[in-house]
């Protein structure tokens, strides 16, 4: 495998590279290679050096394009040859939801490092077993929730790890899309509950678990309600839901409340949060994606001019910022991507682990246990405790 | 009783005065009171000229004091004599929680007209018989769900009447404020359940729980999750929550949520919905109570210029405004005041009912009955649906 | 006269009443009305009583009404009739600006105290002929800029008086309406040089002239680009401008910058400020009327969370608030009237003086010479520094 | 020179590839080398695919690590070696304003294509000289006036193009940054006149200028009041302005202003800009790059809903869009230099040409005469007429 060098305080340093393989080349392929070229350089010097191996996809000459355009070495319609080649290190699982499981688990078992997209399994059951596997085979995994790598959610991580909002009690969070706003748009296969797991819940609402376990702590029990608002839709019956709410318990004592929804006109990708603390609030909004909205009691004693600020995540000491632009350039959301595989590559190079600021299997499938419980809540119409499994089996 | 000259197209018209007893003179007397003085010249011609007759308050200094500030004829410390004089038709409730049954009935025996304060009762049971009292008595009546009388409130309903929104489907509902958020700040009767009811709930809550009603439709069931967060302070034990979060299920099929708490370091009196349509979506935020955001598909076809409109509601057809100024000329807080004694004068003059733009003795016992099954909800961790009493009990 | 009276902590305290006359009963007509009425119990206990005797107006079936409407006990079509009577020792000049003069010269040889609205004279001689007569006269005299009054903008005031800003240098204002961007809106007298003096320039140009010298200091010199972008509108052709760009040089070597037209879709009535010291920025836009936004370096060294505040001044500490209601519940437009006449009514009084936290006649006379300057300097195309007069002309 | 291949709807397409020069690696060049990098996959298929031959730098041990870094080929300290290279088709000139005018025209007289950041040169006859050398050279020339390529901008300029704003009359521009604004920060290269030509007129004030052009239409005079506000600072005194005002007039008969400073506190990277025509208006701001303010009157008569609206530039036919993710998904600033470096690549491979979308070095040299005309403007006090010159001077 090549090197790339790169000169420390001691002279020129080797760089290793890492082999990836990666199914799936649509939307969310697209921002994985896109980091796999860029974090080379951006994030200098790389702990390792993504070298791209090769892209599985499924229309022959949709994946040989692929390959020619984001340059991998190879192009394939069948992942499972990935699984054997030896110059594959790192598995990046970016298809759908129903080709989760068995690819990641095959991954696992060749020993190869494995970040797969979220939602981890299409159930709890179905996470369980991939995190279980992982953890078996020994090899470094993470789960794609790449909210957690926006400088401002970091820096919202930092400040409440660092006190400054006090005991954290409530957490409001709500994501709201609307490409399935209008009742005409068509069916497609994110609604159909064999492929996809559940809706609006397991696509958009488990990165706001993903962000509240993140942010406040473990989720002990929920209260949900779940609807489909349009049960039939040009083309097919939809079995998920679009619209979600849940009320939160947290085990630390705290609480809060979620809602999600792909039916809200205007909201593009809006994902939200507020975080109220005994010493302070944190506010923010993925549209807005560089600014953190921060209330602190630390001003002088006695000054008139108390409020919540719009802090721009832009400066030298803010999270992830060392990778890119002077204060005030503000990053975009392909460039969050950059921030998780670098975080991935230094994991796997041994330089840090993936917990706590990136999202594992275990965040995965604990996540998962919190959508099944906010659908099970919503069929009881009652609240629902949580168990969460430990990573092996009893038995 | 004197008479208020004004002159329309068939020249000069009496307008007939109204006296008017108000208990209470503090922070939400004094918002009547400032409304009681200004409708006549605001709104004109005003259905019915306000008299000031008489003022209650506890402390004979104080109230005696108000009664000069405030110009009422009379002050005493017995709410009792009021209900004894003629001369007061119309009684305004503005005093604590526990201060708005007994008085207020007396006044309904004594056949005067009553706006009180909310919440009605303190309980579903108590707001009941208020209601039960006014519906026997014949009386105008009308609960002091203020926010009804927001100009982009009432945008909002007449939008969401005139279809515009298409079929509503979501409300969420959040109300932030932040004046107990300090852990050490101290224990007042507003922390008292016997003498407050409940707490966030029943206070700030139960807006929410109007406007979704007003806005929306009747609340079927719900799913509430109601937190004690702080339950000790300096003075005392608080037994009322300072933090709800509920889901909601209306009798149309719509769905949503509701925050409310005391405890946002930053939100001063942040009370905010976001509404969903199959068409479009409404969004209000009271700190910035003058704008309504509206996202509608209304533009012509190809323009790329979608999104949510900031609409300043001060315009001359935007309701209520024709009692102030010209467009963009903002109102405030206290002149949503104007607005709901306006509306309440034009009933009493049989210019107009309270029902449905204004709150009635009715909404005030509904939005209890949800707040109680809340608080139920919240003890039994389960689904709440409510059975709304009618206003006369069987038997 | 009559009398009020309050109670204050040694007993009872009488309130003299001041008698008032108003030529005008329009829309800043209404502003005023409201104030006078309302401040009494607003402001409690008032300086002074204000005692509603007379209104003039020009039609007399209009100025009849007003005079019901608002409770004057009088009214009239001859503003001269007001002069001769001693029951009006406060004359507020709330009519066109060409009728500024006239009627404010003759209540000053009255000897009555005079609120004048904005701005004082239609050019700069005939405002200093004004301020001339005002203080020959020894009277209160005060110029209706009204935004003074706003409690952000009073804060800002104290800000920077506190040397919260360090040293200020830059200014920028801008003040957008859109009521005349549409070419094809009407001809009105507000359009006629002759009525008018000028047009955006003198009517809202002034605002943000009379802005920057209360917040910044006195200005030298001006550059200024006055345009008529609409030379013609049904009925009439326009002789004064529509739009105004200038340039400002401060007398303490800061610099800045004002934009005034109404012209600008969509923008209702856009004052804004941005203010930038040697220490920490201030921003205001009076759309948001509440909010002042303020950005100061106080903050705990190593807080990564600095920002803009957007502070909400509607704390009891902030300037005017004891008027109102508690924290976080907005005033309005209207409600600055009630601040600008309790501070008149506290200099007649001789509680305090209007200057400098209200505008004098020779604050008015300023503003004019600043818009004088910046015509001349459109004409001239060239920088115009400004020779102020004193206020007794020499000889 | 290696190929890329591309398969297009006749089968497999070559693409050509470009050799790439490049001076400087701080912070332009990153921006420059990342597009550089990520344009061949995001753009796909590219127009041409570059080659990063040969960077320049100033010290030999960090111009090796740049080349490591980025992928250059070579590294050189002599930007002279560049031009002698064939390998290099395309130079792109990302060093310090001193460096822009020697290398450029030796990278001209070569035959090679030219990027060159702005300002053009320091002065405008230095940019003249560059524009003419380029248009004598017959080369593709672009000038790196990167926020034309910010999509809200890029829309701006087609809804203006198409009418949208119907006249556009007015353009008010400010450009706000702080990181000069504490008068104790050291001195730098920046500060210096004969290796910046000016300060932050040149630096960011000629952003708006560009922009002003951009959107507006040509420049035909200007009035300018330049200030140095710190003068003297730690390490050396300061012959730049920090803080530049300007009235500005068009051919076109528009009017308008700019400010920029380096002085605002609070104010990271703030270029704004709003437009008022006769039928709209449009807002922008830096710092919420991905939003374009927009007031159309398009909506449906009587509809009570207008205002400003909030448009998110992210749809799939907002222009670049294609380039990067699903509508809602935010993109950051350095990917605009994706969308200048694509377009640029079209114009060398003859699919397109740099102007009018992209800044040619006419455009650089017409922003230096306006940048001169307000120096000059701001040292005579009056207004300067700007008289461009031809590309050829009369001989």
């Amino acid at each position: 495998m090549g090197l790339v060098s790169s000169r420390g305080p001691e002279g020129e340093v080797a760089v290793p590279s890492l082999g990836v393989g990666m199914l799936g080349h649509g939307f969310i392929g697209k921002a994985h290679a896109h980091a796999l070229h860029s974090v080379s350089y951006l994030a200098w010097p790389p702990p390792l050096a993504p070298r791209l191996v090769e892209v599985v996809g499924w229309r022959p000459d949709a994946v040989a394009e692929a390959a020619r355009r984001y340059r991998f070495e190879r192009a394939t319609t069948d992942w499972r040859v990935l699984m054997e080649d030896p110059a594959i290190e790192l598995f990046v699982n970016a298809g759908p939801n129903d080709l989760h499981a068995e690819p990641t688990l095959a991954a696992l078992r060749a020993g190869k490092h494995v970040l797969c997209e979220k939602p981890l399994g299409r159930t709890a059951p179905e996470s369980h077993e991939l995190w279980q596997a992982a953890a078996a085979a020994g090899v470094v995994h993470m789960c794609g929730f790449n909210y957690r790598f926006v400088p401002a959610v970091r820096l919202a991580r930092e400040l409440i790890e660092g006190g400054e909002l006090g005991e954290v009690h409530s957490f409001r969070g709500s994501y709201f899309q609307d490409w399935l706003a209008n009742p005409d748009s068509p069916y497609l296969w994110r609604l159909d509950r064999q492929r996809a797991g559940s809706g609006a819940l397991g696509d958009i609402g488990a990165h706001l678990i993903d962000l509240a376990r993140f942010l406040v702590g473990e989720i002990a029990a929920v209260d949900g309600h779940v609807r489909t608002v349009v049960p039939e839709r040009p083309g097919g019956l939809v079995d998920v839901d679009d619209t979600v709410e849940a009320t939160l318990e947290f085990a630390n004592g705290a609480g809060g409340s979620i809602s999600a929804s792909r039916l809200c006109h205007g909201r593009r990708n809006a994902l939200g949060f507020e975080i109220s603390g005994t010493r302070g609030s944190l506010a923010f909004d993925l549209e807005r994606m560089n600014e953190l909205w921060v209330h602190l009691d630390d001003s002088r004693p006695g000054l008139r001019a108390q409020g919540f600020r719009r802090v721009l995540v832009t400066e030298a000491d803010h999270p992830y910022i060392e990778h890119w632009w002077p204060p005030g350039h503000v990053i975009g959301w392909g460039d969050i991507f950059v921030h998780e595989i670098r975080h991935l590559l230094a994991a796997i190079a041994g330089d840090g682990a993936v917990a706590p600021y990136g999202a594992t299997f275990e965040d995965g499938y604990r996540a998962a246990e919190v959508c099944d419980a906010i659908l099970r809540s919503g069929e009881q119409r009652s609240c629902q405790r949580i168990a969460y499994m430990d990573p092996v089996r009893a038995g």
